[in-house]
């Protein structure tokens, strides 16, 4: 405990001497992710494999492609290109050889998933989505709309022959009022452009994550994309207050409401939020942005056990309350991946098994930091927390996020990740990580050398909203560990009520396992509305949800299309 | 500007000195809502005269009896008594004699809408509620769910000889998690009983309202009620995280999640919030509530124009920030209004033609203070406010929150009031109420005498939510000034892109008038909705929204049934 006793004699001199660590120069920005542009299918794995990705359809053969869809036509691509033009970048693999350029659009950025469209189409407004979804209904072209393609779940990537509707060139700010403090935006503004338009008018927007600098903002809506702020700023079904939208024979539903309170009948614009596209593309967003902080601060410490980190939360919320705006969990081994991968000093001297992140937004900086210093000293003086260090300027604000922020990527440079992005009631939050550790390490997958499949699993999170991530960091992907995850993990979830997914969506790697979190009568429900949106695919439904419920055109997948998917930081 | 200084000085020294009128014992508790069953349909008005309320039938003689449904029968009341036992209350005015019991539940709290119901039943639980429903379907027998019975617009009793549906015997509070702050409660719970619950718990309801004594939490969320604290915590939409529903047909929908996040397909849920009982019954309720705030404040100010009202919002969100709970406005003539009902002494030492009311509520009492103080010395140091005083205790709390709850019933006391429950944009929001009383007095509506129907018209509501309350206080209700309101306060409303119902919701008042807030296309999807889950009554749609998306099973009204209807303290 004496490091502890340091850190709280050092608040309340100075408040912590900066670490040697902290002068380094961040390694990258918080939102280090790859445009899809820039992204190839042959890339640099862990520095110095290349390493094709699996078409999804050889990784996954049970995958069916509907041949009761159309197959895309020269005529089809003509009629696209007179429609669209060529400003609106229609890549072409069907007349024209388009190979290279289509690539980024066919694979997902975990390197999991890759299909094979040979069409890629750019709309710019909601007339020009409606005419294309109006003619893929009638002549049954399947559809994938895409945003960022930052998705965890395979869902914002073609599986078969997919025609992706890529929400890019809808990129347009449309109106803010600093009054209301409501942003108008078209569904294929970036998340971090669109806040840092916010951030020039004093304002926020209301979702911070990861992948905000290629993430659009549809997107966002589509897979009610949760984050990190979640806690402090509730989630997109409060936040969004309009939405305009196409439904799949090309209906354009305008629900752009920008008004606070509006109880004129259903609010229909909340079964998109969160549909990941399967019942419409969403092209704009209305979206009411609260005032940006002028005071944040961020403090990271090492705790001796997860019952600690719960009493730290409790704490947190006691005595930060309305300013508490991020209480994040990551346990010993994330943060050990990050350092081997980034090559940081650790911020705190000794290594402890637990780390959470607690960040405060407010009004005043005094006040802030008189409040995160009785939280401070109350939970060392109670011994809750082990060591601790608080961020003295914006280096090392930075600097503290990106060991939580930077798990994914050190992960991504170990080879391949089982992702788990789950929700269960705090007590039992971390016990679904030693369980699978234990699970797995006892099946003899885990071990150090080359020779066992699993090198590591870890469980970070936020905490404050019960979402871990459960990852499992493999050295290549591989069926016999997924056997062993799937769907023991489902089944352990659905025995303490949680949620197989809690941020993610379901896209194509949950979709078969929705039973593990919704009931029969609810499965039915979805079914119902999917066949209201979307009845060209009601031929298409068989008794189960399973793998009937339609993209739009799309047969295999119930919930899969993500319209601008996110890709959150952590998972 | 002598007394804005006063205050000023005031503050640095002990904080505003108690004004004679706090001393005086508070009129009421906040929620002084009659219960619906204590309610009569002949009771004294004004003080001095007794008053039959009109049936719905003869005031609005154009509202048919839809022929298809069936007339009750002895054998279905024997059916229902068989099913629910005595023990669910069956109040039966179609075998016995119930007229005095069974009116309480006939008529709206407005003395507005009065409807000929025979039978009221109040089942225990989701398995009688979906019993009921099931047969009421197969039987095509009409019915309205009700709660609280505390609507504004005629959404919570029958017109015709509907059933009743009464929610208040559904009265358990099922669980509560004090780590996630995650509460159950059965759909008839009444608000102010769960907040004092929550209150035991060191939480809060994240929804207050004037009618908390009476409304049922099911209601609220049927009716998807804002209140007053909207601007703080967010609409229900964000904050209700799982219900349980029965449909027409009697399929009960359990989707009672406690998770903060889980992205599993659709937000089913989200259609029953706001649809006012339409396409189901709300049986139970999962809602996130905050931790109590340790320490509330409430200042009252006089402002000498709309503009400066402005003004003070402005700076309240900059000043207060994320304490900042309640941003209420009152126009002068909704102050002299209660002063003359409730013959309190004003509390400011002159009269303004504006007030308002800011209320913040935060962890540190010693903070808020500081952060009040300044929004005060800056407000009042640039003339934007003209007088104010600061509540020193709860009584004086309690008497300053009187003045903006207290306009409902002040107003009801002078005989019937035509409310307008509005959204407008800020900067004309309350220019609505000036050009409604030029057009009114111009059309020589108004005036002091008997010989005059209109005795004020009056404005107020959440100014933080751009919510407008215009009131038009008639001494009796009145077909030619109701002619002379709408649709002209819609047509005005429609040219501002505002909502005709910013938290009401639509009922029997404003059901035609959807339209000039909803496009073509919106009304044919809700149509589609109130199809799919209400098939009984599809024969009976027509071509136009109006009169035809019928309640459960009943003719007439769009979005009518209120399920325990909120009667907002404020209109």
């Amino acid at each position: 405990m004496s490091s502890a006793r340091n850190f709280s004699v050092a608040l309340r001199r100075a408040r912590i001497p900066r670490p040697q660590c902290w002068l380094r120069p961040i390694i990258a920005n918080r939102a280090a992710v790859p445009a899809a542009r820039s992204f190839s299918v042959s890339s640099v794995v862990g520095g110095n494999t290349t390493r094709e990705i699996k078409y999804t359809t050889n990784a996954y053969p049970e995958l069916k492609r509907n041949p009761n869809f159309a197959e895309i036509t020269e005529q089809d691509v003509k009629y696209f290109k007179d429609l669209l033009g060529a400003q609106s970048a229609v890549i072409d693999g069907v007349t024209a050889d388009a190979t290279d350029d289509i690539e980024p659009f066919n694979a997902d950025w975990m390197r999991k998933y890759r299909g094979h469209t040979k069409l890629v189409l750019k709309p710019q407004n909601k007339e020009e989505v409606s005419q294309v979804l109006k003619y893929c209904n009638e002549k049954k072209l399947a559809v994938v709309p895409q945003g960022g393609n930052t998705g965890l779940v395979g869902g914002s990537v073609p599986v078969f022959d997919e025609i992706v509707i890529n929400t890019s060139r809808m990129n347009k700010i449309r109106s803010f009022d600093e009054a209301s403090g409501v942003l108008v935006v078209d569904a294929g503004v970036i998340l971090e452009v669109a806040d840092q338009y916010l951030a020039e008018r004093d304002h926020l927007f209301p979702l911070d994550l990861g992948a905000k600098g290629s993430c659009h903002v549809g997107g966002n809506v589509a897979t009610n994309a949760g984050g990190l702020r979640l806690l402090r700023y509730g989630s997109l079904h409060g936040n969004v207050l309009g939405l305009e939208a196409v439904l799949a024979d090309g209906t354009i539903v305008d629900s752009l409401s920008t008004l606070r309170k509006n109880n004129t009948g259903y609010d229909l614009k909340q079964l998109f939020i969160g549909s990941e596209g399967t019942i419409g593309i969403i092209t704009g967003v209305a979206i009411l942005c609260p005032p940006r902080p002028k005071a944040v601060n961020v403090a990271y410490f090492g705790l001796e056990s997860y019952d600690q980190v719960r009493q730290a939360y409790k704490e947190a919320k006691g005595h930060l309350s309305e300013i508490l705006s991020a209480f994040e969990l990551m346990d010993g081994r994330s943060q050990k991946l990050v350092h081997e991968s980034t090559g940081s000093k650790y911020p705190l001297e000794g290594e402890y098994p637990f780390y959470c992140l607690v960040e405060t937004s407010g009004s005043n900086a005094e006040h802030d930091m008189e409040k995160l210093e009785g939280f401070l000293e109350h939970i060392m003086g109670e011994g809750i927390v082990a060591d601790g260090v608080l961020a003295q300027d914006e280096t090392q604000f930075q600097s503290i996020w990106r060991w939580r922020e930077g798990i994914t990527e050190a992960l991504s440079h170990l080879g391949g990740t089982y992702k788990y992005d789950v929700s269960i009631p705090l007590p039992e939050l971390y016990q679904l990580v030693e369980d699978c550790r234990e699970r797995l390490t006892t099946m003899g997958f885990v071990g150090d050398d080359d020779s066992f499949p699993v090198r590591a699993v870890v469980g970070y999170g936020h905490m404050g909203d019960s979402n871990l991530h459960l990852n499992i960091s493999v050295r290549q992907y591989n069926k016999e560990v997924e056997k062993a995850i799937e769907p023991w993990v489902y089944e352990w979830i659905q025995k303490r009520n949680g949620s197989i997914s809690a941020e993610h969506g379901l896209g194509l790697a949950k979709k078969e396992f929705i039973g593990y979190s919704q009931n029969d009568t609810m499965l039915k429900l979805m079914k119902q509305l999917k066949t209201l949106y979307d009845p060209v695919s009601l031929a298409h439904f068989s008794t189960s949800f399973e793998g009937t419920n339609n993209v739009l055109a799309w047969d295999h997948e119930p919930l899969q299309v993500h319209l601008g998917i996110k890709r959150l930081h952590g998972v």
